[in-house]
């Protein structure tokens, strides 16, 4: 734990078969003004809406929709959310949704008060929140992105090809989050493993930075077998609720902000899947699935012990009688194993980028500094082509 | 992740060798009278009572003094305490020492309004507060405890010969805690080890219960692994920052709630190390380690698949060609080869406790139901007999 840092994750949550009722203790302490965010409306379909707002008319409140929040939430449905907030007087942001619908919340809840354009002051700028800050709240229908008890929060610019995160304070963190294992019951395979590996790629991100021995990485290491283990049983049996709900735990935990605390952290394979998403509007964790092994297998050298560590502490490796080398590669041959039992995306060709976008691609990358090695302009070239 | 649960844990943490910086964030949000918490006085002779008056002054703070804290704080100097927070008007209670220091902050925190005697109504009747709560904050000396991030607040009354913790909820935590690893480097050695017990005890107690595959099992066996790693180095070098350091922050995690979320515990070690201690005045930390032993090779049989896990898990036991029960004892043994390597006390009769005692201590032991075995008075007796 070396470094300066300070902690504070001030977001309540309500977490299992029950979780909603937390509801009725939370909306008494916000005003009647309540913008309902979601995305396409599956939530129409399984229910929850109905429930949330009948628990939403039970406490008085005066809704407000502001649905159609697309998976990569863009820059001009910002700009229609700020609209609606402000109209509203939202008192509160309630988001019903995955990571998405929540980014999109904490967006409109730094955004709607902004006195310049948010995505230059957010998203460009990374400036902090110096104006009002309407509360938000979740529940969450689909798990991988943390969003539920973090800051951060994405947005895509299709026009300038940006797919841009500004991680907020904790003054942005929702105020409450409905953590009902139950919800994600019904999300389609597809976007299930996706968010399995979402998962999997925030704890790699800050896993594989740093040479020190450090808690975080204890704890990461637990929570990666956690998911390991669940995924396999909820992959088999997507309504096994002790799998489904220890996954969605680990991914709350994955990326709160804890396992970063007192370490360096890489976040290049994001980088990267944000670039590819900006080009193909692709799922957010199949992106990060098509570039992790090519990712993984070009900086392992530069980070060689940790991950040996990684091979041996995650994935049972017998190192004996093997180079470090072999040790590591191991590891990284058993996640992909994994991935495959999963049915991730393993390629960007089944994503639909053709070689032709690849130079596109990389121009769009940001190059981050915290990993084993700070990628140049053709490195990240040519992780993308062998990950084609 | 069975069963219902919700999780809020709002105190803000400063860690790191600037962390007392911190406090010239927090002190500004609160009144000027502060009540400085200490305990035996050793914050003179290091330097860190010159540092906190200093910038208890610099932030205009009116500033009463409770010294004299003991390790195991008395049901009399609580009620002392009330009165010198009520006299000072206190708008801040400053807790600067160990866990019995934060421990006791806290019971002053919901006592000093308490409309009858907070003995009666808070260890005894384990009631809800329903008065007003003075905020508290803690400079930390000493790691083991996780009182700095906890509700937890342990009171002794010898007259009784009762030791009895409360936990209160998340609006009696610590509003702020301060951790600075180089603070715990001068502790003796006996009490440095004491405390890495604790909070390997703080995490069996939560581990050992419980049949479920749960995430919070996962990131123990990192905690665990992580404090044995740590513990080994800082025995031979105190002064080894990045051992210390992880050991603290393991220490508030391994008791701040997270890892008994979804999941039950146990805590009838405490309940016999406290009852020892009720007895005794022995040190925290060593009362747990002279009665664990006993107890999980008692329990054992009743818990065999997660004690076979916890040896394969955290101490790389190789489970090939044994049977359970060998290699859950293997484990076990394990851990008592650690403990010896730490110096920790291993009997009871090192505390002072001779065969006459038993009956008395077994009859100040309260009985947990969370643990794989309920304990029979017998059980309790034969346990505290075995630990001699």
């Amino acid at each position: 734990m070396l470094g300066n840092f300070s902690y504070c994750n001030p977001t309540r949550l309500y977490f299992g078969k029950d979780a909603l009722e937390g509801l009725n203790k939370e909306l008494p302490k916000y005003g009647k003004n309540v913008v309902l965010i979601y995305g396409g409306g599956s939530i129409k379909k399984n229910g929850i809406y109905d429930k949330v707002t009948e628990i939403l008319k039970a406490n008085g409140k005066t809704v407000t929709e502001d649905g159609g929040v697309m998976p990569n939430p863009t820059v001009e449905k910002l700009y229609e959310g700020c609209e609606i907030a402000k109209k509203a007087k939202a008192d509160l942001l309630l988001a019903v949704g995955g990571g998405s619908v929540c980014d999109y919340a904490k967006a409109v809840s730094v955004s709607t008060y902004c006195k310049e354009d948010p995505w230059e002051k957010y998203y460009m700028r990374f400036e902090d929140v110096d104006n009002e800050i309407i509360p938000v709240g979740c529940v969450l229908t689909m798990v991988g992105t943390g969003s539920e008890m973090n800051g951060g929060s994405v947005i895509t610019n299709y026009e300038k090809k940006l797919k841009i995160g500004h991680v907020f304070g904790d003054n942005v963190f929702p105020k409450f989050s409905v953590l009902n294992p139950e919800y994600t019951f019904t999300l389609p395979k597809y976007q299930m493993v996706a968010g399995f590996y979402d998962i999997m790629s925030h704890i790699l991100e800050q896993y594989f930075s740093g040479t020190d021995d450090n808690t975080s990485d204890y704890i990461m290491e637990g929570l990666m077998k956690s998911l390991i283990h669940s995924s396999l049983i909820a992959v088999e049996n997507p309504k096994d609720y002790e799998a489904r709900s220890n996954i969605m735990w680990t991914a709350t935990w994955a990326l709160n902000t804890l396992v970063a605390m007192g370490k360096t952290t890489d976040w290049e394979v994001h980088m990267l899947g944000q670039a590819v998403g900006a080009h193909t509007n692709a799922t957010h964790g199949m992106t990060l699935a098509a570039v992790s092994t090519a990712y993984y297998n070009f900086i392992m050298p530069y980070g060689l012990a940790k991950f040996k560590r990684f091979a041996v502490n995650v994935w049972n490796v017998n190192p004996d009688g093997k180079s470090d080398e072999e040790t590591a590669k191991e590891g990284i041959e058993e996640m992909r194993k994994w991935m495959k039992k999963l049915g991730l995306v393993m390629t960007l060709s089944e994503l639909g980028v053709k070689e032709d976008m690849i130079e596109g691609i990389a121009d769009s990358t940001l190059v981050m500094e915290g990993g084993y090695k700070i990628l140049t302009r053709e490195e990240i070239s040519d992780i993308l082509k062998k990950s084609l």
